[in-house]
């Protein structure tokens, strides 16, 4: 157990001194120690030398000290490993060819993920043996509605067009695609747990683009089969991210997740409301509010935390990813405001 | 009044033989007559030559007898108008320079409607010439958020990155511009009631992206002030759009609207047990679904009117603008569906 164990027993809903904080993507280009290292090695080989991404995934705690690292890696790496070609850039990933009959979704393996992304758990032991029990260690991986979206589309999407004329033309097809990724990432997360992960999170990013009653058929049935599968192998807290969430709650719930991640759309006040004690809560600032002067986020991360009101159970967070212009300041003050908030 | 009237009295709840059907963008790239006008003409000229603009807003309603006509325009005209450059054109807006101080938002006008952007309120009177009061015709503007989002960002976003940081560091600037939008979106809807629109539409359509919190300071008076101003000089209905609106529904009924247009994520049986007999409801199929084989086209219909529930209110329309890749084939299944609805 991590020294600093605030998150993992926020995670569980137990009292803390105050709610823990950590950033998605606090590890990434708006810090110049990140792109120091980016600028001599290409994103993916980055992900796949794990001495390098341990090191960059403690880059943002030696710096701010959030109550939690989360590994340095990517979504894609398991798609890569189910017989994908992955080009991966800050620019965007290209999967090409991209999904678009059953054969080639036939063709899928389901990696075993020691052989295939070893390197994954061993950026897990690196920084769990670099952070000497400090703070807990995050490990993830993508839903599988959002990595089929990414397959399916070849890369990032605004409409999703692609991947929405698979789902109501073969249905069954997308089905299949999506029980060959859940098991992927079954064993996948259950590695990065026996390698020494203290929580995990699913990043459902793009769940929020399907109608509620879409959710209910093509990713609630895949998230509950995975969660319930690392909840028997293990205690590990399981967090689950949606961005644009307000319409889909209740049904992320019935997920069995121990943590709902929301985005900044949905008031806190509201969240709690509906999610009541059933699960801990992570977010929601606006990732924009760090582009805030500093009197704002302060402001802002205070009204955020009394909004969520008393009881245990809040993870400060942002609604989605750290944005590139962050000003690495902003998240200063971000993480002071809520290790300050107790002291008034 | 148009002999058919099924638009306006499900917009003002009034008991008709079957909802009402338009779709948001149905006049467009998706048409091989719109193409064939827009070959010729770039995409601003075709909004300022009224018998051309038209002639593209009949060109959807003589193929597939809509319950409605929407005028071919553009939520940016008013604000050319304002003092800003434009340039239009299916790859989107650009607006250069974009706002950045409160000295450029200061030299803003609120243009007389007539005066600067009469070729909208002469579309209107030819378009309601040709269509010899068969159905209504729908006026319709952006909200004043949706188009400071692109005064501010200089055309559409992703992010939203210089809008936010505006908004956090120049609340009062941002309050000023909205308020002239506002001012300018009244006369400008005025105008067009004047002119012969029977129902306009208020486009807020990124006002999903905002926090709840912010919705209320930043989107929420000012909609409410154009609405009632409205509503005090006619009875002519008012309907408000929103993509992503399934945190602000309740906040979006308390602008006044007669009617909400809501996205595909929320629910309609959700939407309908939040709005109840508040207001009408248009929506909310996914614009993808356009892309569907004909039978799941049908059925997603029949479900949509019939998790609208008893009860008068309802206007079907998809969540969002057509898509470009729409076949015009599934544009007519989508009508009939719905006209075909009460015959079972």
């Amino acid at each position: 157990m991590a020294k600093n164990n605030r998150l993992i027993k926020a995670l569980k809903r137990e009292e803390v001194d105050r709610p823990p904080v950590w950033l998605m993507r606090q590890a990434g280009r708006y810090m110049k120690e990140y792109m120091a290292i980016r600028k001599q090695t290409p994103f993916l080989e980055l992900c796949k030398t794990p001495k390098l991404a341990a090191e960059v995934t403690l880059q943002p705690y030696k710096r701010f000290h959030m109550d939690a690292v989360i590994i340095f890696s990517d979504i894609l790496i398991p798609i890569e490993a189910m017989g994908m070609n992955l080009e991966l850039s800050e620019r965007g990933p290209v999967l090409d060819p991209p999904l678009r009959t059953r054969e080639q979704i036939e063709k899928l393996s389901i990696p075993d993920p020691y052989e295939k992304t070893g390197f994954v758990m061993q950026v897990i032991k690196e920084v769990k043996d670099l952070i000497n029990d400090e703070v807990p260690v995050l490990g993830f991986a993508g839903a599988p509605w959002t990595l089929a979206s990414y397959m399916i589309e070849g890369g990032t999407s605004k409409n999703f067009i692609e991947l929405k004329r698979f789902l109501f033309a073969n249905p069954d097809a997308l089905h299949l695609l999506l029980e060959k990724i859940a098991e992927t990432v079954t064993v996948y997360l259950a590695a990065q747990i026996e390698a020494g992960a203290d929580a995990v999170q699913i990043f459902d990013t793009w769940a929020g683009e399907l109608s509620s009653a879409d959710y209910k058929i093509f990713a609630l049935p895949y998230l509950k089969k995975i969660i319930s599968h690392l909840h028997q192998i293990s205690n590990c807290p399981v967090i689950l991210y949606t961005n644009g969430c307000a319409a889909i709650v209740e049904q992320m719930l019935e997920t069995g997740a121990d943590c709902l991640s929301i985005d900044w759309r949905i008031d806190m006040a509201e969240a709690k409301r509906r999610i009541g004690d059933r699960a801990a809560i992570q977010g929601n600032l606006d990732p924009c509010l760090l582009l805030a002067p500093a009197e704002i986020i302060e402001a802002r991360v205070k009204e955020n935390i009394s909004k969520f009101g008393s009881g245990p159970g809040l993870v400060v967070n942002l609604g989605h990813g750290i944005l590139p212009p962050t000003p690495p300041e902003s998240v200063e003050i971000f993480v002071n405001a809520v290790k300050n908030y107790v002291k008034q």
